[in-house]
């Protein structure tokens, strides 16, 4: 009997937010992997860090931080292999996912390598979308309204038919593209509906109207919410952040 | 000083798949806030009801189950203030939420009576869009994937060209649109890629591929997600459920 891999969502930072289910299987794990840069903390670590045994055997793969943060496969490859060998033994893995696993997650490098050889279970964890909107203090959707989720590396042409499409949107990965998003919801009169969020739900977290916001470029964890809909949803006129 | 509302997410029914933040919350609440049906239980309040104290004093806000369940503004209007006089108090209010508070969920019509007068904090929980995928064994969303939320009622002219136009979509509250969506979906040569899950994460889920199901209506939480982005993830041939 093979183990089990196990796909944990942590949710956006803080510790509280993640699930009792999440909780409970990092508690009693034998074995955590875990994606870390190559120099500095792992973020997925750093959320859970308070529910890992502490004889617990850890499995970091380290991802080196590069500007389209897409891993070399190699990595993977040898992360995939260290961790069947666990799995062929019968013994459990916890990998810790930011976020959630399916949701923009890097888990998905060991899904496609390891899924049709073990048992996966993926335990959903709360997005940045739902934490960034709870911070905003203004509904992400409702009734009808259709939403449309867009990577911010994506071309100008391309995100503003996608807005102009939707009535609520939200632009992930904001990060070094900031100004351009910026310069594009301000021709599109759009800037007095969206709303920032660096780093959710975290102590270092910042949460402010776009038009108010004085920076050129964001951490890679930072959000533009947008609502075009029917409700008359304003943005708050400041934030305490 | 008044007391804070708070809006929390429960996540999409498992009572494992609340937060630790929900859980320690809804633990601790003197009052608590909840939509209920005219007859029969609460979900809210069955995702919850471990946790709720057994002393707390329980506000139902009864909305009557109606085909486009956009509830009369009255009952809203009437659930606010009774919500109003406890926070005047000084009291604490928790409210429970299916899924996050602000994802397509009724908290909104609380939020927008109380906003201006209360202090209200919202907290995120797992939304059905994740714990759905979780179930299905495929990714959502990966890379620069836009993704698209679209709900089940909209036309099939609408449907049909925000899915044209996305890598991932989720079409939400199939319910009694089953049949034409399957139609439409078909049309598109869209059948083999697109997953089913119904009540997702509860004991009576229900996961299938898409082209699989043979009734004709669906629960209103159910869920189709299609994966059309350039990654080869398919459905796996069967569900155990």
């Amino acid at each position: 009997m093979s183990g089990t891999l196990f796909g944990i969502g942590l949710g956006p930072g803080d510790p509280e937010l993640m699930t009792l289910k999440a909780h409970r299987l990092i508690s009693s794990a034998k074995v955590i992997a875990y994606p870390a840069p190559d120099s500095g903390e792992s973020f997925a670590r750093s959320i859970a860090s308070a529910s890992i045994p502490s004889d617990a055997r850890e499995i970091p793969i380290i991802v080196p931080m590069r500007v389209d943060r897409f891993p070399a496969q190699e990595i993977y490859d040898q992360a995939s292999e260290e961790i069947a060998e666990v799995l062929a033994t019968g013994q459990n893995v916890v990998t810790l996912c930011e976020g959630d696993p399916f949701f923009y997650g890097s888990f998905m490098y060991l899904f496609e390598r390891l899924s049709d050889r073990f048992e996966i279970e993926i335990v959903p964890g709360v997005t940045s979308l739902t934490a960034c909107a709870a911070q905003l203090q203004r509904p992400l959707t409702s009734r009808n309204d259709v939403l449309t989720v867009i990577p911010g590396p994506l071309p100008d042409s391309e995100i503003r038919k996608k807005i102009e499409e939707a009535q609520a949107v939200a632009i992930m990965k904001v990060g070094r593209h900031l100004t351009r998003l910026k310069a594009l919801l301000s021709d599109m009169k759009l800037l007095e509906k969206a709303g920032y969020v660096e780093r959710a739900s975290l102590n270092e977290q910042k949460v402010h109207r776009l038009i108010d916001l004085e920076v050129e470029t964001a951490p890679y964890f930072s959000m533009i919410l947008i609502y075009k809909g029917d409700e008359a949803w304003t943005l708050p006129p400041s934030y305490s952040s």
